[in-house]
């Protein structure tokens, strides 16, 4: 079968060995997969990435020397069940799923490992045991955001949010937008969104940002007076004195280039709590006496619990959440070297979707 | 009258402006006051302490052209009651306060600060209403560790300990060994304590650590296990899978020195929370995508607030915290730049009390 392989710092399109379904999998048909930005950095860096899993305690699940097939936001139809299922899913059904996997070494991350093949290729197994069926006829693609607006959710209940929460959502591409969905859901506290990019400030207002702004034009951290967040120390301390009820500062950080954290460091009102979201790939440099004084919290978050991406689907199935703006391409699997290069330039692009079958 | 005085990157006794109690305040002769690491560090880096207040948002109340006379940590008798107090304390009573002043530009620290000085000296001014009585008699110095005390209790009301919480104190200087004793006072969960020093580490025992290591000889890290921590995201995996309790690991960091941080990144166990006490006051370089990866939580902490001196003093005087492993020395002013010193260079000292009437 077809599928684009990560062979060296390069993808191309190749004929790979057939998907088989095996104990308590199901074989799928892809219908569609969306481009990740971890997707984009493990082609030239695959070796970074495999080492800063190991150094975070992950067991080896990529070895970098082989053929590696990505795409870990995907909706499939089920094709047929393998040995060991329970028949939960006719042939037909479309379905969603986290990107884990369970092999001798534990869990894996089906996309990132080279045992679990991602959806870049024209068939893939899932564990039937965590597959959702796509609900309500919702098209492929939306239900594909499932992953990616799951990311934004599960920032957003790390940051526990009170009514006192003004949020910053600083940078706009996919998963600042998915935070900005889940906020608004949420309904707690005006959303400000700051992004260089025109394109995406315009989808963060769209999909909800009460205030959007340009970085380069101002700084998106003048914004706190006008919310009544203290914004220094001393105002802070008259707030407090004074008995009046002041609001708390809540910055996601969506961009994860190396700098960020102390720029937010620097710029951050009193006690406001960063969640992390922005996976910066590289050494950062901070000055930790200035997170002490001001009293920072820093919440570093990956990923999603599995009940928050079905939250999420269903959400979606609802229609209580709009995915159309996120979907801004589609591309078949030998566009889809071409489609990564397009992504690797910022511009007006969120989610380009893979579609294998095209 | 005479004090210690911190003038360019040198300690020296000198006579200055005898302290005149103003509008609110009281003045008060020292008794004792115990010397902190910030002051050692302030002392040869003073432009660096107000460059990174500065760049906190705090006001600029430290001119290090001027003398400065430091000392925050104290016990002092009340003298007599300037204008517009409430007479709330008779001569000879025995205080204690927050080490806070209001001035013109707002908040101020008693000792980091060149218009409210602080307690190396004969005598100095309080405001009254920050000022509580000594309890039951307790001795001077042991009232004056309600300071340092209240630095440790703060940083474990931080941490949101839980019943399935396993402390780890990184550091058994003062402020981990205040962290110890707030631990054992919560009475949460097992804490392991860790120190190159064999007094330090033999005074965390005396304070009630249950696990006391050397990190030269064998990292605290491999103690999680031991505590049903998982320490890997694998290990995590399976115990969510078998649906196994597991314990959370909170790590109180008391060092404060450049790449501690990111040694707890990677040693840490999955999800661990790091209060952060240790007030690193240099560059820092950390490895933000292990921390992503494992799902990290970082709370920086400075001080303490009202609530938390007052409930230290309050266990102080009922004995139900010992101070006396705290208190290793006790020196007049004249000593004072010579204890300096003594504790510049780690060893057997914890606190020593100046005792400006010696």
């Amino acid at each position: 079968m077809r599928a684009v392989v990560r062979r060296g710092p390069r993808l191309l399109v190749d004929d790979i060995p057939e998907a088989v379904a095996g104990e308590g999998q199901i074989l799928t048909k892809v219908l569609c997969c969306g481009i990740c930005g971890s997707d984009l950095h493990a082609v030239h860096s695959l070796e970074h990435t495999v080492e800063m899993g190991r150094r975070s305690g992950a067991s080896d699940t990529i070895d970098p020397a082989q053929d590696l097939v990505m795409g870990h936001e995907f909706c499939a139809e089920v094709l047929e069940s393998g040995p060991g299922t329970e028949g939960r899913f006719k042939a037909g059904t479309r379905v969603v799923s986290t990107p884990f996997a369970f092999g001798p070494q534990g869990g894996e991350l089906i996309g990132f490992s080279t045992r679990f093949r991602g959806a870049y290729a024209e068939r893939m197994v899932l564990t039937e045991a965590l597959c959702l069926e796509v609900p309500n006829g919702i098209a492929s693609e939306t239900a594909a955001l499932t992953e990616p607006l799951a990311v934004g959710l599960h920032a957003v209940n790390a940051a526990h949010l009170t009514d006192r929460s003004v949020a910053l959502v600083v940078g706009c591409g996919p998963i600042g937008l998915a935070v900005i969905v889940a906020l608004k859901r949420r309904g707690v506290g005006p959303v400000i969104a700051a992004d260089f990019s025109p394109a995406r400030r315009a989808l963060a207002e769209k999909l909800g940002a009460d205030v959007v702004l340009d970085p380069g034009a101002a700084s998106p951290h003048e914004q706190w007076e006008a919310f009544d967040v203290p914004q220094t120390l001393a105002s802070m301390g008259q707030a407090a004195l004074s008995g009046r009820a002041i609001r708390d500062a809540v910055i996601f950080e969506c961009v994860g280039v190396p700098g960020m954290l102390q720029s937010l460091i620097e710029q951050a009102p009193p006690t406001a709590h960063v969640v992390v979201v922005g996976a910066c790939q590289e050494d950062d440099r901070i000055l930790p006496v200035i997170a002490i004084n001001k009293q920072l919290r820093f919440s570093f978050v990956f990923a999603y619990t599995p009940d928050e991406f079905a939250e999420v689907l269903h959400a979606l199935g609802e229609g209580a959440i709009d995915g159309a703006p996120f979907l801004t391409g589609e591309v078949s699997l030998d566009d889809t070297p071409g489609a990564f290069e397009r992504l690797g330039a910022p511009g007006a692009d969120v989610k380009i979707m893979v579609q294998p079958w095209r």
